[in-house]
Formats: structure tokens, C-alpha cells, sequence
């Protein structure tokens, strides 16, 4: 120990030390190295909040949504500002208060690679939706356009069908109890507002449910790369169920048999399929008044 | 040391140890802790090798475009033998000899998250286009529809438009130099193998390709929701140029400024814009022939 101490050579200034040659007491690791493999400060704690809708637009859709309640809202100093006429539009409902959070521990509350834009809500479920609601709904209705996905699981996907259902004024959308995803998060985030305003019901049997809207004078439509109708061909207007499969497998066999007609988007080409929400969203303009 | 050793307590069957009250030879750290925080084996070594495309379709289509130069071609076991068709159907093409990889290389070969599908190519760019190629091409055709995008940045999406695009036999994509993705990766991946079949042109000023495009005989069309147009009044066939702005910020002013007109979606209620893809497919639809 003393001797490397006094053999220590003079350094200039700004020259870096050499380690391999000046190593201290801990025994062959230099020090600065060692930090760097091994952190000595234990991992910060997990900060304490609970919030599943993010995203200005999701947010601000359902602060101002008089059937949704919030248990807690989280910001950031920055977005607060951003935030405060939709707070004043909204101070008829019964709301939290603003928690004030950084935005690093935003990031560790909502977990990596969240795009939160600095805003957060704990937000309680929206009350259930059944089919029959949509029925009665468009009972004295001359035009409704019904959506249903089977089997799409992709949030992004589902987020962005159910933005435009909403932007093409669907009455509601059914998606299966068991294959979906849920209302909130990266779906409600790419929604952008929508699961504010689109109705959407949860189906146990798809099949069964496409039954019963015909018996209910509903006509079922299944978006298929072999459809025999082109779908703008299709009459617009009078009420409709759309029906939509997952990317890649599409519509199961099962529910294409339910269907009335079977439609197809006039693609062309080696690449004649498109994106499943992009698929969505030509469908719903193809159909929409 | 040998006090606390002494007046150790005795624990019942699973409780919980007490480590702040039994610490161990190696001062004040408790072993399994130690080992959990400062994990002790060095991160593994990268892979070595260089891939910019994959997913079986973006890798499929590439490897049978004549036109697309490859440099290496990475597979898993499982997924080679899903992709011996395409090996056989591209044989009389120079193509590389697969290299075997397992998926957990290749997921570190091309970092976290990559849904790669077990598939990967190291591909050369294709030759450039310009709008000059565009324009040639068309010369002798009734019909033409070409796409701008004025910065849409998000790979996703323009991953998704150019699925889009090729399936609604868009005659090409013009995209600003500066501000665009470039033709790998994520937006490859999205793109489903389209970006072998819809060429792409980089410029970098696009209110003047707008103007030589409008010399050139073609009608420019802005979509944008304050647009004076419904999107399915404007006649089809002819040439058209459709201009689309990113998501959120729309059109440039200078941009919406140099198009023949605006049209807009009929989009209705509070959330009445669409995702930019889902927006490019409605017009692309409602377009094209």
C-alpha cells in the first residue's frame, strides 16, 4: 500500500490516469471501472400511483365524460398548464385533484416505453354495454352501422378502429369476451378519445350474436379478401353489421358462415391486403351516410 | 460477530428471515441480495452480423425482387424450413446462403423488442427514384395516382400507407428528403413487403415538386378536415397527386397552399379525425379506379 502510493508518478493536467498501472487498495478493479459494472445505489423504489388511461386525447375525452369516473389524475408541471382549460370545462364533475409527478417517475409508474405525454388518469371501467343496448338504440333509427372485430388482439389495431368507428358515426362496436383487449392503455391511448364515445359490447359467441342481430333486421357484412361482393357495390344505409377478422388469419370460418355477404376491398397487385384498421376504416367509409 | 451469532433467535418454519438482525461474514449485505442487485457473469458479447429487414413478408418479398441486392440472409431452424418455397422459387436468383441463428442471437443481433419473426436479410437499397421517373412513367396512362407525404416521421404509419399505396396500385410515393424514415426495419416490416413493389422518391422541397407535378398535368389534392371537398366528390381517374400531413399537425400551410384543392373526410362527432394511416387508406380508397 505504501509503496504504490509513493511510487505514484506526477500527472499533468488533463492526462488520464493509468489505471492498469496505479491500482488502489481494493485489489486489481480500478475503481471507476468497478462502479460502472456493479451500481452501488439499490434500484429506486416503484412510485406509488395507479393510472391506466394516458395520453393527452385519451385523458381529456374522458375528464370531460360525464360517465366516467376518475379516482386519480397524475401531471406534470409542464402538461398542467396544457391541461388547465380542459380541468376548468370540466369542474361540474366530481374530479381528484391533479397529482403533480415528474415525468421520470411517470416513466416508472406507468413502466418503459409508455408514451404518456405527462398525463395519467386512474379511471374506473365504463358501465357494460350489451348488444340489446344497440338494438334498442337504433330501433327507431333508419340507418345504423354496427362493428364487429373477431379475434383482433393487436391494441394498436383496435385503438385505431375504434377512432375511426367513432370519426364514421359507428352506433357501437362488439368485440369476443375472451380474445380482446382491454379499454385502456396502449388500446384507449390509440383510440385517442374514442372509447369515450363508441359503445363497446362484449360477446361470448360471435356466431350466436350475429344470429340474433339478423333476427333483429341487422345485415351482416364480413370484410374478406375472397368476398364475392365488391364493397362498394354494397347499398349504404339502412342497418349493418360489419364484420372484421384478425390481420394475417382473418375472419374464422365460423363467423364468415354467419355473415349475409361476404366483401371485398378492391386491391390489386402482389401486396392486396392491407393493415387490419387501415382494412377498417375504408370499410366503415365504404358503408358510413 | 459472536454476539450476534449467540442470541440468534430460533424462526418458526417459514417466517421470514431477518436480515438487518443475521448479517453474515461479508458485512452488512445479505448473500442472495448481493447477488440479485450486482449480478456477477459480464453481459454476453453482440452478435456480430448486420440485418435491416425482417418479418417473413417484408424478408419474402425482398429476396424475390430482382431488383434488391442481399448481403446476408439470417433464419432460424424452425422458420427456414417455412421459407424453403420462396429459397426454391428465387434459386436462379445470387442470392447468400442462409446462416442459422438462434432467436435469442438474432433478438440481440437486431435489440429488444424487434418482432423479427426469425427472419432477416442484410439488403442493399434499391436504386433511387425521382419524380421525373414518376412522371415518364404515366405519360402514356389515363389513369396515374401518386402520394406525398409531408413528414409523416412514425414508421409505423408509413409503413402502413405504403401497404396501402401498393394494394391501391399507387403509381409511386414521394417523401421529404429531410424528414422521412428511411425503407428498413420497422417501417419495412409494417410496409408487408411493399416497399418492393412502390417505388418511393425523396425530395427536398415539396412545394415545388407540387408546382412541376401540377406543370406536368397533374391535379394535387391536400387532405385536410378543414377541406372544401368532400373526399368522394372528387372525380376519379386522371392524374392526381394526394398530399397528406403527420398526424396531429396536418398539412404544412405552404404545402395545402400549392395543391389544386383541400378535401376533407366525412368524418363526424367529437373525435372526427382518423390515425394518418387509416386517413391515407379512406383516400387512397375513394381515389383510386
Amino acid at each position: 500500500m505504501n509503496m504504490s502510493n509513493d511510487k505514484k508518478p506526477e500527472r499533468r493536467p488533463g492526462q488520464k490516469k493509468d489505471w492498469k498501472k496505479d491500482q488502489g487498495s481494493r485489489g486489481g478493479k480500478p475503481r471507476g471501472q468497478f462502479r460502472k459494472d456493479y451500481p452501488r445505489r439499490a434500484p429506486r423504489p416503484p412510485v406509488e400511483g395507479r393510472a391506466n388511461l394516458w395520453g393527452t386525447h385519451a385523458v381529456s375525452e374522458a375528464w370531460l365524460n360525464p360517465a366516467r369516473q376518475i379516482a386519480a389524475l397524475y401531471i406534470t408541471d409542464v402538461m398542467l398548464k396544457n391541461f388547465e382549460p380542459t380541468l376548468a370545462q370540466g369542474k361540474e364533475l366530481k374530479r381528484p385533484s391533479p397529482k403533480i409527478m415528474d415525468r421520470k417517475d411517470m416513466d416508472r409508474m406507468l413502466g418503459e416505453g409508455v408514451v404518456h405525454q405527462g398525463i395519467a388518469i386512474d379511471a374506473k371501467p365504463l358501465d357494460e354495454v350489451f348488444v340489446q343496448d344497440f338494438i334498442a338504440r337504433a330501433a327507431n333509427l333508419d340507418h345504423a352501422l354496427l362493428l364487429m372485430l373477431d379475434q383482433v388482439t393487436d391494441p394498436h389495431n383496435a385503438g385505431a378502429i375504434l377512432r375511426s368507428a367513432s370519426a364514421f358515426g359507428a352506433a357501437g362496436v362488439i368485440m369476443q369476451r375472451r380474445h380482446s383487449p382491454e379499454l385502456t392503455g396502449v388500446l384507449a391511448k390509440t383510440a385517442s378519445g374514442a372509447i369515450e364515445h363508441v359503445p363497446v359490447a362484449y360477446e361470448i359467441n360471435l356466431s350466436d350474436t350475429l344470429d340474433y342481430l339478423k333476427n333483429k333486421g341487422f345485415y351482416a357484412i364480413g370484410l374478406d379478401e375472397r368476398g364475392e361482393t365488391a364493397i362498394g357495390a354494397i347499398k349504404k344505409g339502412g342497418k349493418t353489421v360489419l364484420v372484421l377478422g384478425a390481420e394475417g388469419k382473418g375472419l374464422r370460418p365460423k363467423v364468415a358462415e354467419h355473415c349475409d355477404t361476404l366483401a371485398r376491398l378492391p386491391t390489386q397487385g402482389p401486396i392486396n391486403s392491407l393493415n387490419v384498421s387501415n382494412a377498417a376504416a375504408v370499410a366503415l367509409y365504404a358503408l358510413s351516410k
